[in-house]
């Protein structure tokens, strides 16, 4: 809870104003771009949210219970953060905001309003709330999963002789958008080729041969929460060194979710997986970290690092996507996310693992 | 320029550093999110740009002719942008900087780096330069504003009973993709029935009908430079006053092009086009601006409003949108994005504005 650490740590007051946040505490999902949107959390007294005149009706809807002030373009909006917390609490001392989303000028006018108040970053904190997921987030994630496996069924049922990497990207986006979704987790990406064997090609005008392999990388946003899926597949016959790099990359994959498990630190099972690629050679191709929370952002909470000594626990939902990118040879990524139990993980993400050859 | 207006105001330098501030002052585009990405900017020195190592070559492709400081994970690069500066100037009393832009959690390492400094806004003054485009600049808007007409084209051809808006924008985006497009400037509108007469519908499963009008609102961004049209076309037989609505529009927005020309306000574009559909009795119903510069941005200056004393001059591109939202009767808006000349205005999109009957 954000009122207990703010009670541990003397913070009156609790001002969030990211997207994210405001979801999170909410419920109410909005992006009124230059215009604010915060909640207000206190140690006792009741939080309340603030937002363009416009959208009250639907942080109502929405189901927050609390107090929610609507301001038109032609109020100080400032003005009316301070007179709702004046009514909540004598002195503030401490307020909490998130220092990597507030800008200057509203920091600016905060420090006019609480004139000698301090400012603590809350992000660690909400960071830490968010990346144990209830049972109602979960189910809004398996959602979203399911549709990334449909994404990754429409993209192989394109693959085909000559189409370009953007021309199946967009067919997968249009059979989604058929079925309601309107937003991705990310840019999706569809690689083939040389351009698949940098972890960060951005998909083009590359048509698709045979004998290539094709990665997709994507995610699907339901009700504010991401799903994140890759899958790489073979267009037609692909050499025996393609093959090893697949097959390898595959039993890391499967290594690092079978040593997922509460009580287990995040390290250990980036390196579960690292030292399979490590021992059969490709240690250099294997540049990035093996996964990332996922939630209501698609990079959240654990990051699973070789370094990182965070014990998993149950309720968090995690990516662990192991790759190998040698240049002119081949790039492959297998990515599931996870959802951690009593005792091991639930995959959530079902397209098939084993190498599919179109 | 920039750094004549740090001359008159006493800033020894500018630290910019959001993509379309970077871009613009340096022609390289970059997000890369949490990382840093920034542009030096000195009254008589030569600047520098900051980024992360692995963009360096790109920023370098891109064709910034000064230094390029690449970064690693493990620097500290707010050192390095320390003694970056102090290589190019001995003192300094105040810093240029985005305050809507800057996060407090960088503001915080400036203010360490630079104690006693003061900070100022430099957006106003950027906004104010790049509002006048160079003919590179103009050149790119046409292309995005043609592949903005093709949008259209699609969007008309896809009109079918049945169909819902988020099919037929599907299949705009799809075709776009096709011609290599890989960003929109904003989420695509497809509005039909009663959700075209909110002036912020969202597109979702609402199916057409004969007898609707359909409004398209969407943008293609090329080479970083947005275009912006707005089109309203009727499927099969519409009334009489959707017919009078329509009509109504056309002239508003005919007239403000006509209005359009250098030394004129942009007040008096808007209430030219205001005053025609307050005449025709819709006053109440064009609830929005006439139109926004645009660019780099999808909304930038020039702001068209009742208000805005500002003077047009050559090489400004802005839109010009006015809109009739009848609640359960019709809404229509029709856009173009129109180039400042030496004595009236281009019209960049080409796609027709009497009434289309699919």
């Amino acid at each position: 809870m954000l009122s207990q650490w703010m009670k541990e740590k003397d913070i009156e007051m609790s001002f969030l104003t990211s997207t994210e946040s405001v979801f999170y505490l909410s419920g109410f999902y909005s992006d009124p771009h230059e215009r604010l949107l915060g909640v207000a959390v206190f140690q006792e007294e009741e939080p309340f949210l603030i937002c363009p005149a416009m959208e009250k009706e639907d942080a109502k809807k929405a189901g927050w219970p609390y107090e929610i002030i609507g301001y038109s373009d032609i109020e100080n909006q400032w003005e009316i953060v301070q007179k709702a917390v004046s009514k909540r609490v004598n002195k503030v001392t401490q307020i909490g905001i998130e220092k990597e989303h507030m800008n200057v000028e509203r920091y600016e006018e905060l420090n006019k309003l609480f004139p000698g108040t301090s400012f603590v970053s809350a992000e660690e904190k909400l960071r830490k709330l968010r990346m144990v997921k209830d049972e109602k987030e979960l189910s809004t994630i398996k959602e979203a999963c399911a549709l990334a496996d449909y994404a990754i069924e429409v993209g192989c049922s394109e693959i085909k002789e000559g189409k370009t990497e953007l021309e199946i990207l967009a067919a997968i986006e249009f059979a989604l958008k058929k079925k309601g979704v309107t937003a991705m987790s990310f840019s999706t990406m569809v690689l083939t080729g040389a351009n698949g064997a940098s972890p960060h090609g951005n998909p083009g005008q590359t048509k698709i041969q045979k004998g290539d392999l094709v990665l997709f990388d994507l995610g699907v946003v339901v009700d504010g929460y991401c799903s994140d899926i890759t899958r790489t597949v073979a267009y037609g016959d692909i050499s025996d060194k393609q093959r090893e790099i697949y097959d390898t990359v595959l039993k890391a994959q499967l290594a690092a979710v079978e040593a997922s498990k509460p009580g287990v630190t995040c390290s250990e099972v980036d390196l579960t997986a690292r030292k399979i690629i490590a021992d059969a050679g490709y240690g250099e191709y294997f540049p990035h970290r093996l996964g990332h929370g996922l939630g209501i952002s698609v990079h959240e909470y654990p990051s699973l690092t070789e370094t990182n000594d965070l014990l998993l626990e149950k309720g968090m939902v995690y990516t662990i996507e192991p790759g190998i990118y040698v240049p002119g040879v081949a790039g492959v990524r297998i990515e599931d996310d996870v959802y951690v139990t009593e005792n091991g993980v639930e995959i959530l993400t079902k397209f098939p693992k084993e190498l599919q050859t179109i």
